[in-house]
Parts: structure tokens; sequence; C-alpha cells
């Protein structure tokens, strides 16, 4: 499995006061080799930082996380995943991979990541807690958001079950170290999986962060792996600084971003990819913003946004780069039946199935970006699976931090948002309590 | 029913070379005072451009969506509703107000905006065709993706239904003209109601476009047009151009354009805002775009964006305008028990409400961006009904069509997108039929 990024739209387009030659991007991409050395050096290693580049390869920790995946299969008709940010976004995008809605053998799972009252209650009134099971994560331990949702839920299922059996349908996931919810966990004795010390939150996605919802919705946890770690095999290897490679990306994006391009817009034609597009745009944003540096990461989707964004991605400034994705999907999907659209304005619609209508509509966004010269890459999957999805992950979490290494950030930590969660501390000290 | 933009957040800010001045802001936003006066004539004359003006004075128009409302709700449980950018997005946001899951008297919406075979396959399976109704909006009649979908149902349904029972469940909202779907409209004999001719799609919300799926979900029609007005009376008469108002956001997103920040950020820290950021975003980038004009929509959400954008937002690029919408929420929602988090480091949330959290987060949030020197305005809703989402409507409309005024750009036409749907048609006339 590779996965077959082409530049050339890019490569075409003047950016700035000219084109972008290939060699820029090669040497740029080359400049990288001593990293992608010391990457591949810590992967045989099998230990060091950054952890996430091990995850791969790794297959022993799925064990548990099948176990508790099979209990609360058994016990439960909806699960509710708890946590936020890097804790959610990756479980949201492998769920979105899951045939929904699923037969009777999987739960339905609920991602809730945020704390707006009116939502979470209406959710509350619906479920049956007889039937519900709760996976709370939190890589600290001490998220306020996550742990005000679980003190809310545990006390309803205090309520629904009973104290003593809170152990077969609540979770934590969570660092093996002392902290607010791994106290809690331990006071009913609540089954538990780590959350690896060394993987960050938004490079969680392929460790039991990502994996137990995965596992939760019947998909193939190992195969998201060993789609991660072909692309890694490659990205770190002798082709590692070719034009497909991350490292290419990491370059283009930086050379792209000296020369006034401040937006990075990743565009699927696929509705399952539409989560992937905001686990991309925390991964981007997170490990890049700080001095100053990095560039906003968009989320967009088509066809849909053609009727919203492509006005602007064609004649607004000239500051996005591009990425596209389509999905092989000619001849695939329901067919228009030609005695329905027996209109000479529908002649071209009859006879077609929906996939060829969103094939050609990638395509000729993709053409007419390009003809414009707006710096365009693309890249088209054959099919989509937990084996791709792996690797599109991987290849993402390698162009960021060798983006971060390009720009001389820190592409693993978040310094700035420790200031707000202690101004929200302090508005709450103030606040009456009943 | 007012709407107070706090704009103060802005002002302290440096942006550029220097602190904008409030009165650099009211000159310009004074600027549109003639623009102003235009507007009421027109709205005063009861007729001309823009019609979008006119719809929160209208109510004849209500009484046949609401008759359509009604036989959709007497006969189905759920209702697709076809239409995809300014025919799908609007709908969405109000449907989002609506207290779903609905009770029984109400159907449940499904917005299909996108023509991904997949997940339309796996709705198309698991519908109930006797009691499912289908709403397809279109305001050219013409729309590739809507017809194609159009297509599909109308021919399952038929299978399912018998041809003769098609107008029971089948309707149309498009512009009193001929065109594609209008004759298939005409060939079964649908019930059908009009796109105003003068409301483009993106300014369609206060229309049936998106008052039908309003009516649809239980909502007050008539509540939303009544808000709109309300804000409309006071952007057009003798205090359009202080602060608040929508002249003033106007100015305020042109000047600091001017001076590089070419993003503006919309973050409500409400979830049922979070399909406002959507239709928004399309909004201000189809109407601005063009040119090399423009700046870039960002939807975002608290407090869950803190966790995935906040760290960009403080520390990249000074290149984001903020507009920050607070509910009140204190007080509200569930409450933390005491005795489930007694651990001393969750004191801070023992007894607290989870709307005195996410009050709390998003107070905090606007002081560490404006500490930050972060260029913020901010919104707080005492209340979030019919009413006041109107009013959020025709505050960002008319904010919008008065900065494609300062920019000289106009902002009712969508002149690039021609381009990709000729090429479209090209790829797919190339593609096999079976």
């Amino acid at each position: 499995m590779s996965l077959a990024f082409d530049l050339s739209g890019c490569l075409s387009a003047r950016l700035g006061d000219g084109a972008l030659e290939e060699s820029q991007v090669l040497v740029k991409a080359q400049s990288l080799r001593p990293a992608l050395d010391r990457l591949s050096d810590l992967r045989s290693a099998g230990e060091g930082d950054p952890e996430f580049l091990l995850l791969p390869d790794r297959r022993a920790d799925l064990e548990p996380a099948r176990d508790l995946a099979f209990a609360l299969n058994e016990a439960c008709d909806d699960v509710l995943i708890l946590g936020t940010g890097g804790s959610s976004l990756g479980g949201q995008t492998l769920y979105a991979l899951a045939d929904a809605p699923l037969g009777p053998a999987h739960p339905r799972l609920h991602f809730l990541d945020n704390v707006d009252p009116f939502g979470f209650e209406r959710l509350l009134d619906r479920l049956d807690l007889e039937h519900t099971g709760v996976v709370a994560v939190s890589k600290s331990g001490g998220t306020a958001e996550t742990l005000c949702q679980f003190a809310v839920i545990v006390e309803a299922m205090i309520e629904a079950l009973d104290e003593s059996r809170l152990a077969s349908r609540v979770a934590v996931i969570t660092e093996p170290k002392d902290s607010p919810l791994a106290a809690l966990a331990e006071r009913w004795r609540l089954p538990r999986l780590d959350h690896d010390l060394g993987v960050g939150g938004r490079f969680s996605v392929l460790s039991v962060v990502g994996l137990l919802p995965a596992l939760l919705a019947g998909l193939d946890a190992a195969a998201f792996r060993e789609g991660a770690a072909a692309v890694l095999d490659r990205a770190l290897g002798p082709e590692g600084c070719e034009l497909a490679s991350p490292a290419a990306g990491a370059a283009l994006a930086v050379l792209a971003a000296e020369r006034g391009y401040s937006q990075s817009v990743l565009m699927p034609y696929v509705d399952r990819l539409a989560d992937f597009g905001l686990w991309y745009r925390q991964l981007w944003a997170e490990s890049l913003g700080k001095h100053g540096k990095g560039t906003t990461p968009i989320r967009a989707l088509g066809p849909v946004d053609q009727h919203s964004q492509l006005q602007l991605y064609l004649q607004g400034p000239a500051d996005k780069l591009f990425t596209l994705i389509r999905l092989e999907t000619e001849g695939e999907g329901p067919r228009v039946a030609p005695q329905i659209v027996d209109d000479p304005r529908l002649e071209y619609l009859a006879g077609r199935r929906m996939g060829d209508l969103l094939d050609a509509m990638a395509r000729a966004t993709a053409e007419t970006l390009i003809r414009n010269g707006k710096p365009t890459r693309t890249l088209v999957l054959e099919r989509l699976d937990e084996e791709v999805l792996g690797g599109l992950f991987m290849h993402f979490m390698l162009e960021t931090i060798l983006a971060a290494e390009l720009l001389g950030v820190d592409a693993y930590d978040q310094p700035a948002v420790e200031e707000g969660k202690v101004l929200a501390r302090d508005y709450l000290a103030v606040m009456q309590r009943d």
C-alpha cells in the first residue's frame, strides 16, 4: 500500500514572484534526510521519542483493548466516548469508516467532545442506561470537560444500575500515573487501558485511543497499523525525499508559506473523510502554530463546498495551498434511470451512476484550480479501508512533524492553551454554586 | 431584540503598525450611510434588489409552506431535504434549533447536500419509503447533484409507492420558471413552492428555503422573520453606524483585512450554532471572494476547538479576526455531584453545573485572546430561540453585503464556479454508461 501524492499541480503554479520549481521542493525535502535517518534509527531501536512512530509495529496492546471492546459490545447498545481534541478526533475519524448503521453486534458510538448542556441532557434523556457503556479518555486524567461529563454520567449510572455494576459499563483510557481520572477509576475498579506516556493526543490515533472505538465498531485495528507501517517504511527509506513523500509535502507547505500561502486546504471528495479533515486540522494547527509560525489548516469537503468555498478559492486572495483527495468511484452507486430524466437538459445524467458524478466533479475541480494557477496537490485512492486510512494518518503525521523541523518549532507541545484553562477556573471560582 | 456586539477587544489590539482606533471604525462605518439609506428606501418601497431585505416583513408565502409542512408531517417519519450550498445550509442551521429528537408529531429531517454514493445508499436502505417525504431545493432547477439525488429517489419511490402517490410525498422548491426540476414537478404534479427570483441561495434562509424545514420541525417561522426585522430596523436606522452595528462589523473586517488580517474566525460556544458557522462560511466566502479580495471565513466551535485551534490562534501568525458568541448558561445543565468528585484536584468542579463550565470557558477564551493582542469581537446572547437566530442571520447578511460595498465587489454573484461545472460534464461525457 502506498499513497501516490501528485505535486505537479503545485509545480506549474506561480507562487508569489515565480513558479515553484521541482528542484526547490526536492532540495528542501532532501534537507530533511538527517531527520528521516533519526526517525529511522528510533524505529529500529524500538524506543524513544516521538513514540507514535513505534505504534505501527506494536501489537501487544491490542489484546486488552479487544477484550474491553468485546465486553462492552456484549453489554451495550450505545457507548459514549468522552474526551476532547486528540482524545476524540482520531476515534471519530476511524468510526466514520464503519458501515453504520451497524448490525446488532455493534453498539452505536457517541463522541461527546463538548460540554454544551443542551445537547448533553437531550442525549442522556434518551439513553437506556442499562445498556449504555462509557469510555472516558484523557491523557492527563485532568481534562475539565471530560471530568465534568464523567461525573454527571457516573452519577446517573450509579442511580440506574447500582454502584457495584459500574465496572461492567464504564472504562477509562489515561496515562499510567496518578491523576483525578485514575483515582476515580481506582475507586470503582473500572477497566483501564494505558494512554502511552510518550504519545501526545494529536498523535494518538493509532494507539488504543483511536483503536478502541474502531474495535467497538468492528473494524480491523491491526490493519490500520499495517497501513501506517507501509507508509512509514517508504517515508523513512530511500524514496523518503521523492515528490510523493511526506518530506516533500512538508517542503511544499513551508516553501508556499514563505511565499505568503498562509492556509492549507484539505478537501477530500469522500464523506467518510469529513472527520479526517477535523483530525488533520488539530494536528497541523497545534503542532505548527507557535512563535508566529504555522499556517491555518482548512477543512473542506467536495463536492458540497464547491457550492460554498470554491468561488473564494478561485478568485479570492492567492493565499491557499490545496490538497484534494479523490476516491475512485466511477461506476459505483445508484444509477440515474434514463426514463426519469428524459429531458434533453438532463441527458448528461441519464444512465450515470452517482459515483460517476462524484468522480467527474473531483477531477473537474482539481483541474479548474490548477488551470487558475492555484497550487494543488492531488491524491487518488483506489479504495478506502482500514489499511489506507492508517496510511493517511501516518502520512499526515509525518508531514506535520517534518514541517515543524523545517520551521524550527517543537511539534509536540502546546504552550499557549494553559493561560485560558487557569482563567476558566478563576471564572468558575467566582460563580455561585448550588 | 437587539444583538449587542462588543468591539472593545478589537480596538485595544495592535493590528499591523498600530492600534485600530475606534474613530477609524466609526468613520468607515459612517461611509456606509448612503448604502444604508438605499437599503432603507428599498425596504420602504417593498420591492427591488436585494430582495432578501423584504423577507422579514413578508407573511403571505408562509401559508402554502405551512400547508405543505402539515401534509408531509402527517404522512412521514423521515423527510429528505435535497439541495446543496444555499439550498441546504440555512435549513440545517434552523433545524439545529429544534428540540431533536422530536416527538412523534415531527419527522426526522435528513439534509442530503452531497453525492457520495456510500452514505447515500446506506441511508436509502434503511428508510421506510412508505413514510418518507422528499423536498428537492434548487434555485435554478438544474443543480446536477440535486437532480441526480432526485432522480434516484423518485425512481425508488415510484417502485415502492406507485407513481400516482408521488405527489403525496415529494415536493420541490425552485424558481417559478421553466427548468429541469420544474418540468419534473409538472410531470408528476408535485406540490411546489416558489424560490424567490431575487433571492440568491446564500441569502435565502429567511425564505421558504430555510423556513419549510423549520416548519417541518415545528419551529415558529414568523418568529425568525420578526427577529430579523428587529435587527434590520436598527441596522438601517439612526443607530446604523454605531459600534454594535453590521456597518461597524463590516468596517472592522475591511480595516483588519487592509492590515493583513486575512481570516475571520466565527467561534460560537453553542453547539446549536455549529451549523450557523457553516452557513456563515458560505455567505462570507462566496459574497466577498472575488477580484483577489475577501477574507477566509473560519468556522470554529467552543470549547472543543480550544483543544484543536487555540494554540494556533494565540501563537500562530497574526492574521485572524475573531468573533466569539457566548450564550448565558451559568446555572444551567446537569450538576457535578460533590460526592463523585471528592478529590481536592477536582474541587473546582464540585457542585458546578455544565453550563457554568461552558460559560467560564467562553469568558476565559475571549479574555485570553484579548490579553494576547488578538482582535476579538464578542457577542453575548441571553437566550437562543427563533427570534434571536433570525436576528443573527440578518446581522451577518447585512455585515457581508456592507463589506462587499466597502471592498467594491458584487456580493450577489459567483462567477468563478461555472468553469468547474462545465468541466465536470466534459468528464462525465467520456465515461462509460451502463
